[in-house]
């Protein structure tokens, strides 16, 4: 483990015009690179524990979604997914074919393609929801419900601002900041 | 957007030795999906702002930790940037073509190989910075410093959970669990 991060906090170093540096805020107190260290973590550990199932992350992330909502379309799935719709649609065919989903048109307006789990569908997921409970306990092992509550709320609040995220207004910003030189 | 989640917490749902279901807990209180959702969205609206640059993820990562870190190894590098180890390799290498950073011997002990950032790398970075702190703004605009600690602190402890994490525990625990049908 590195141990030499910079110590610092955003709100000091923000005086004025110039633009508090990484190393002022400090890569620990930088939440994007924590959550994606911990994505990418949850990801890797994830992906070893659904191999002997037979199942890659997003086939899994499909059958969760349906298992609790069930009828979304492509579209749905992949965003909720967080996978590529090209992707989703590939990951459906194979689950298709393993059995696990079917694909019929929604009844009051056909020309919508709604997926559904099948029996077959919800007895994997039923198997290998413990694993995912059990990753997810440990994770949060030593969270106090207000904690995580707290976090949650905070998580959503992230979520809400990066759907209104426009890549063309940061672009556009920073010409008019001045940065200083990183120590 | 899907609308269709459920209600419920974790704790209400945890009667006894039954696991709640996905469904109970609620994917909107899951914070697993959660985090996966903001990192994938975070990464694929900064590769979006780094083409016109001609940087890739892992390159910024690497020029952006060894701004703050000078010196670091590629292991520590592929660590910390969670990036697999032969893809910072590779990633290296190409830095070092384009002139953005250097390799040295470490001077105590000469096994040892450095990677240090150069006067063009800590241009490049200083000219990205702006764009990386604008996202960063964006992201938690209307979240009070206090609401930031908090948030940084509950991350740092679920990473401390991730990095004791076993996947051969997790494996092995939830057959002595009970757990019932989803709805």
């Amino acid at each position: 483990m590195v141990t030499k991060y910079f110590l610092g906090s955003l709100r000091e170093a923000g005086d004025g015009n110039r633009l508090p540096s990484l190393g002022e805020i400090g890569l620990n107190r930088f939440a994007p690179h924590l959550i994606n260290r911990l994505s990418a973590s949850y990801n890797a550990n994830l992906q070893e524990l659904l191999r002997p199932l037979d199942l890659t992350t997003p086939k899994m992330r499909a059958i969760a979604l349906l298992t609790i909502s069930p009828g979304l379309t492509v579209n749905e799935l992949s965003f909720l997914a967080v996978v590529e719709q090209s992707t989703m649609s590939r990951t459906l065919d194979a689950l298709e074919e393993q059995g696990f989903v079917r694909r019929q048109s929604r009844a009051d307006d056909m020309r919508v393609r709604e997926v559904h789990i099948t029996d077959a569908g919800r007895d994997v997921f039923q198997q290998f929801w413990p694993v995912l409970f059990g990753i997810f306990s440990q994770l949060f092992e030593g969270i106090e419900p207000d904690e995580y509550d707290a976090f949650i709320v905070t998580l959503h609040k992230v979520l809400r601002n990066m759907d209104k995220f426009s890549v063309d207004e940061v672009a556009a910003k920073p010409g008019d900041a001045k940065t200083d030189a990183e120590a």
